[in-house]
């Protein structure tokens, strides 16, 4: 069995609720934020909407999660959007409603689910549909998420824990949903990735008939799991949870080039979530605080210019309807969208203490060469054309306003002066 | 605050019902082996009669844990024997009858407790007794037990905390309780040792009123943390569970040379339970299955040897009503007993390859030499006065059966051979 | 100052005695290899000749070191040829004579040379030439090599040791060299790279006004250093000395994939000699032996195949003379040499195992797909043309022998069965 | 064969002209200290003069090396005394006159010399007494010292290897030396401790017929190699030189600590010298410069006092001539000397943070401890009966001017305040 390469062809790109309104998303917001992207985005290629963690919450009220609080829940163990929140979902119709208005949009529709069984299930040990086994049997007897108290793992040894996960993957096909963000499951402080989990999950996507994409949180995924992350999932978080933070995204530089070779049509590295515009609405996760993102503009340049380069999912975080022409203008560069959704050859090129060059080649003869300055001073960049492997006299153009720079020949070398945190998009086009 | 070291100013000795009945004794068993320690060990120091795990749990029958199990509870979440196994608790009278019959017979009676609050007691959202808090407050959200689910850690951080253990404790102290062992906390592979939890406990037995003895479980307790146990506790465990295996006994070996500096009048490392006569009998644990001892005759002596020269608590794991001749004459060797209980400056003096030699004081000018060959092979032996610090002519007799062996002066080196796994214990007496 | 980059545009290829003659080869048998190289492989762009260590000891009679041997030395320290075995060097003419011979068949001339100044000049104190200073002022008191008893390192804290080392490439450039390769300085088991008399002599070489191609062993020099290599070399060994045995040439896999981001026009991390055809005629290193490589032909291929993909530098190491059919067709193959001179992008792309792929672009819009088999045991290879960022259809043909095999489209994986240590390179041409 | 353990039955003390005169002191300056030793000295037990590093070099003047200096050197590649230093080693009489002047003060003789055989021998060709071999033939091909140039390590596995060791300590014996520290021999950066040298060395003093202390430098000794040390040599060096400087005295608590169950008759791991009282007079090694000792009073009280129930070596490296009375009286404190020279079961007690206590015990009944406040703050350091294992009533005095403190039970807890680096030996006289 190998994952449905087709689900992901490219790196997915959309919306997802967390990095505004943590676990808390509603309704209205979710739905206002797709007829944003249906209106502004779409034509780029913006497609899925994600709700993200805690749905099935009906406390739940910011990022923070509630100890061991009571959750929406069917009789056979699996998890119901709060109706509070989620107004549609009344009368056992789940999220059908949400997601056939969101198609409608001409949009996909995503979902956040943690590893595992609700402990609730265990204790009142709720019978697995499909099976003759209870929660109680299937459930693990050590595994749990660190940060959040709602389950337990399941135990693939066990009888029965196929079929739970079956069930789950049913009732997610019936309501319609095309992206699963599983959490918990590829990084653990406490026990390592789950990798018989990770098959469940790609299995019962499989039995249940209706493709959808396989995302999986949180990370950083351990590299010596690549090979099990690329035949099982589409995309896996190589990194902690990203925040408007320089720190962070400093640190993003090393992690790419750790997963450089794993880049490929289908499996994704993912950098996590763009942390850009209005965002941390009812969020006290990150650096906290309803805001602005934090990132200068320099900064968000760095950002787009990194993801697009490795070719990792775009998921936008912020509130899209408060978006201003700068932070939309990020979103809708059709050189950068067109590196981050068709470049091949994505490769690091060097690294001289915080002077960083990645390069990809285009698929008409055109190179792309990005050169970042991490440094906190200003700093000169420069590359020469056989270090990116071409042999030819070149032009060079900035790819985000498409201007004209020079000529460059093989025996040159391309200097440029960069401010701190600063980077550039170069596209080369050789002369023919 | 620092521990009690009245409560334990010589190793504890007694028994303990894991090693035979695993999590299930009864209290008919526990009578049976008080007794028959009354009528036969009690005169050489033994004392302690000790209810493992699970006497809460009305389903346990074996020494394998139950996931998810039901256990007896009250109100305030405080555990309580499971009638069934222990049918004097009926009508709320907890373990004061069972420990009433015990000190009548001129011993001393113990518990042993997991660390934290019932599962059971979280879900039910049970108020904490002394306090207007309630379980799910204070209830760690991220600390369970690798290998039982009966319990979440308590959060030291939470107001509430401290009065969940008073209550317990207080509890105890009614029942008659005066040795306690409690578990998972000395060590744990998800997330070290609980320092915070050792420190709560330890204020709830003094502020209970009653001494009790304070054992620590399970082992290896990590090293680095030797000064906290040694003012928290009376005694804990340097090992995993030890069983008839003779590399378990072997490792025990490097145990307690790590943990040498540390033997002192009130803190004992512990080197578990003593795993001779009739085992196994309702354990599934360990080598398994209802058997006799698996040591040899001379693994056993070195068993003993080793305890003794170290001073680790002795705890008998056996039913003691199948006791032959041979393993109560290992129970009773006065010579052994004295070291364990009465000798002084026990000392790790050498390690080559797999020859061993330990040495000690007597409170008479006499001293102690354990030899120990560990080798798979015969070996010889030796040691020289000089090496345990003595300078003048000493007659060495054999401490088992009191044989005079030869005379030894300063000059002199003494040579033995010995056995494979075999050892010898000298006592060195000074020609005054 | 950065190396001459000019020095080396494409990867080195030539002869080195050492495979064949270790420390002792003779003025004839230079000269024989030289017409052989000029007659034979000039034409596929063979040109360098190397003469390897010891050519000053008049004793040297193996691969062997003879202990604190009498070397041939000027007044200044600087060694010279045993005259005893290059006749031409008589009468102080050095390697002049010599490099005039093979200059005149259009070939070039290399020489080894040790790190440091004799011990000898050391103890005889001789003058620097272009100095004040002596051997025992410039000699670092703690910097010996580990295995050859020649040399003292020379302190580049101490005035006069850059004028020690400039005199020396004086010397060499007034006898037309035009390879030095440097020994006992990319990585020493005693001392770490020597980082800084690497950089005196680059600087002697720019300083003598002939460019100097600069090789430097022994390997495996640290990855830590690649830029200090890359600024001031041109090869340096990735390995220790290799040999014709599988186990040497499976590890190359994993040392070519750590410096694969390091391999660039100018700066060409070294696998090491070609052990092919008769070797070990008066050599006793390695498996030993007067012999015809022990490599089968499968492995011959497949380290052909990794020296290509990876453009290390080409060095013979068998005695030219008697090449036999297949290895002179070894060195002959066009296409092979192509991509090991000419290609760009050259990548490992991944290793499951002990399935190993790399890759890289021609300068014509193809590109090549090494697959390489490191099992014992027959495997299935595969690649997609996503993994070497191809997006269209392609044509497949084997390297060596220019057959088709098949077309590729996007969608398909290629197969191939490939035999224990078997590899295969192919090229894949666009249908444009 | 072992180590002759009557060469050195309790910790050697003497002078060692190295803290004051480096590698250049003279034969009038070791004759003075000899007679100082005679004249106040000799009766409290101190007995060694040894000559240390360089004596064979003429041109020594300091604690600094002169590189590749020329040696005095027999015909068989000895070194012999500089006779422009030691004016009585004229005319071939070597260190025999010296010696004997030394002896006839009651005193004994001790020289340093380097593991090896001179450079200088290796390029003469020098033959090796007592064999047919030469220098060029057994000097090892890799092993220098990594701090002075005049020698090569022996290679143990070459004929004529023993023979020249043999032929070194032959001449020893005819000088009449009692004393040897070998050099670059029991730790070194480049090549681990030289284990087989030490035995040829042992080997040789053994076949030379007169009885000799082995001791050996420089350190930190690694403690894995401490059997092979014991079995030997008679002290070894447990520390890098030892000079006055808090840190370093620091520092040391940690090694006697690691190396505290290797103390015993014969043989003894060694603190180096006490750099107490006129010191530096030509040294330009350590803190540096002619001064008196950077210690202050506390330090060295605390320095004796760790020496003493260490048992380390007793070598005093000040100008002895040059002695206040405070110094003379660290000398001579015969409470301290006798713990150093007699005391048993030396042993280190606790460690809590800076707070260090070690115990003795005495021939008689009595015990020391000794408490030291390693803290920069002034410290309350505690110490119960019970650790050093005593349990009636004792007496305490202060071993340094025998005052009597007070009386104290098993049940009490004794507690002294100390200054920062002050220290406490007590004895513990039981009520007898």
């Amino acid at each position: 069995m190998e994952v449905n390469r087709l689900s992901a062809l490219t790196p997915p790109m959309g919306w997802n609720s967390w990095d505004c309104y943590g676990a808390s998303v509603t309704e209205e917001e979710v739905l206002g934020n797709a007829e944003y992207m249906a209106n502004h985005l779409k034509k780029y290629g913006w497609e899925y909407i994600v709700v993200d963690i805690q749905w099935y919450e009906p406390t739940a009220n910011s990022s923070a999660y509630n100890p061991f609080a009571p959750l929406c829940m069917d009789e056979y163990g699996r998890l119901l959007p709060a109706t509070n929140r989620f107004p549609s979902a009344k009368n056992g119709a789940g999220f059908k409603p949400l997601s056939d208005a969101i198609h409608d949009l001409g949009l996909k529709f995503g979902i956040h689910i943690m590893r595992g069984i609700p402990r609730q299930a265990v204790y009142e040990n709720s019978p697995v549909l499909g099976s003759t086994k209870t929660a109680r049997e299937i459930a693990h007897t050590n595994s749990i998420c660190p940060w959040n108290t709602d389950m337990y793992g399941v135990d693939p040894t066990k009888e029965g824990a196929q079929s739970y996960y079956n069930s789950l993957f049913e009732l997610y096909a019936q309501w319609g949903v095309d992206f699963v963000k599983v959490d918990d499951i590829a990084a653990s402080r406490l026990y390592d990735t789950h990798l018989e989990e990770i098959k469940m999950i790609q299995r019962a996507i499989q039995a249940c008939g209706r493709p959808m994409v396989l995302s999986l949180s949180p990370g950083p995924a351990p590299i010596k799991y690549a090979h099990h992350f690329k035949t099982n999932a589409n995309m896996w978080r190589i990194t902690d949870d990203f925040w408007d933070d320089w720190s962070l995204l400093y640190q993003m530089f090393e992690r790419c080039e750790v997963w450089e070779k794993h880049i490929g049509t289908g499996h994704w590295p993912d950098c996590d979530m763009l942390p850009l515009g209005h965002i941390g609405i009812r969020s006290v996760d990150g650096p906290g605080g309803d805001r602005w993102t934090r990132f200068t503009k320099d900064e968000q340049l760095t950002m787009m210019n990194l993801w697009a380069i490795c070719r990792s999912p775009l998921m936008f975080g912020g509130e899209l309807r408060d978006n201003d022409e700068w932070t939309l203008s990020l979103l809708t560069n059709e050189g950068i969208l067109s590196i981050n959704q068709k470049s091949v050859l994505n490769r690091f090129v060097y690294r001289e203490e915080d002077k960083v060059a990645w390069a990809a080649n285009g698929r008409n003869g055109e190179a792309y060469v990005a050169l970042f300055n991490l440094h906190d001073q200003q700093k000169t960049l420069q590359f020469r054309l056989d270090m990116v492997g071409i042999m030819e006299t070149v032009q060079l153009f900035n790819v985000w306003d498409r201007s004209f720079l020079q000529s460059l020949a093989p025996s040159e070398s391309f200097q440029i002066e960069l401010k701190p945190h600063q980077s550039m998009m170069l596209k080369l086009s050789p002369d023919r």
